[in-house]
């Protein structure tokens, strides 16, 4: 199976991409919208997103593509996410002036990197591409924050481990393909809908599943491009396409909005990998 | 009035800032951390900070600093977002092969950078802030993308003007303080609540407002650090914090809250600032 992930190799993409699928061959790519676009062309068979962080909240570009591309979530997979400081073999703790990585690792050390006033902290588009980085150009003095996968696949060395400030720190990645999984073994349901913009619509939408009992994890609102202040609101809920109240909520709800999109039906992740 | 802003000289926070209060002296900020602690230490005596664009969504950060420091909004602002390719006076579209900006910007101009191959895409920590690099440092070959005040400020060259993609391009932003302003003119009220992790919750905590034909204008969930898969919800609507509807709708959500504090009261936007 080919999956198209946004990263480089090492990246948390990658790990959360094996978990699922031990033998699975990456593409790496540069942007999300490449991914999603490598799996509209079929040049892979799966693409695997990050969805949202315990801590930074959602990747809201992700949810973007989600409604626009005729896709399917067919699984969810969490992931602890642990930063560590990350240095070429033989470069010391003392020598360190720059630190590279993602904004949003960097913010999710801010109190580690603050105990180092010293070093420059440098936005890079990766985590795991400024660990390849660092170990091909070699730029003196820098030092770069990334999971453990990233040191492995460069031969790079852990100078401190597990800098986070909060270690309540997961990811939530949805394997995405282009047809539906079956929903036979599905218990949660992800879906996307826009109501006609007048008071009380959200309430309205929410009875939906509110008197049927349906238990949503799970509501995130997107801006729709075009339409400044008007909102996109994707639940998450449990249920399965086959149960009678689950479809006649979708039906409730279908009454209601002007667009309705069931982006999965899928298995719930019980498990939280390391 | 000194204002605290996360940005350089010319960004567009500043020209938001000097909308709201032409005379004021700006404190610019290389985080909206340093800004916040700023107000908190009455270095400042306001801050004022993006909450949401008409096309990336909410600045996830600076809700979870409204609701962490007692801090009051008492204004917003809606201004619209023009980017430009600057350049140092003199350099031609020809010799560029790099542009700079804020991820938010290139990825908002990302159809004008894929009409020009050749050009490599740069993040950069603030969009004036990429301005101000070009021209103090010279960079060989390289453009930056920013506003027009940034081009001023810098002394730069706008070489095009208006490349994003979508023209319906907005930024919100709040103006805080230390203390709430006075309610007698408010007709917009913000606030953020939590409650108990239970089915039906947020469509109970959203009765108080339905109920009362009260106007909801923005709905944002936000993580709770420490607690994964847990949320804290925002809520803007219409009203006035004297008026004893929006009194008892406060009371019946506060009784179903384990959290609910008031972010501001103040006049909604009507103005779009260009």
């Amino acid at each position: 199976m080919r999956i198209a992930i946004q990263g480089e190799k090492g990246s948390f993409s990658e790990a959360a991409a094996l978990h699922l699928s031990p033998a699975a061959r990456m593409r790496y790519c540069a942007s999300f919208a490449e991914a999603f676009q490598a799996l509209m062309d079929a040049r892979v068979d799966r693409a695997l997103m990050p969805i949202e962080n315990s801590l930074a909240g959602a990747v809201g570009e992700n949810y973007d593509w989600l409604r626009i591309h005729p896709v399917h979530i067919q699984a969810e997979l969490r992931l602890r996410i642990r930063h560590h400081l990350i240095v070429p073999p033989g470069q010391s703790a003392r020598a360190i002036r720059r630190v590279l990585s993602h904004p949003v690792a960097l913010q999710q050390c801010r109190d580690f990197l603050l105990r180092h006033p010293r070093w420059q902290a440098e936005a890079y588009y990766d985590t795991a591409g400024s660990v390849k980085h660092l170990m091909r150009e070699r730029p003196p003095a820098t030092a770069a924050i990334a999971g453990e996968p990233a040191a492995r696949a460069y031969g790079a060395r852990i100078l401190y481990r597990g800098i986070e400030d909060n270690p309540q720190n997961y990811t939530r990645f949805v394997l995405l393909g282009r047809s539906p999984s079956p929903v036979a073994h599905g218990n949660k349901i992800s879906i996307v809908f826009i109501t006609a913009n007048r008071p009380g619509a959200l309430f309205k939408a929410l009875a939906a599943f509110a008197l049927r009992a349906i238990d949503l994890t799970r509501i995130e609102s997107r801006p729709i491009a075009g339409k400044p202040w008007e909102y996109s609101f994707y639940l998450d809920f449990r249920g399965n396409l086959r149960d009678p109240g689950i479809c006649n909520a979708l039906r409730h709800l279908d009454e209601m909005s002007e667009v309705l999109k069931v982006l999965g039906c899928y298995k719930e992740a019980e498990k939280i990998y390391q």
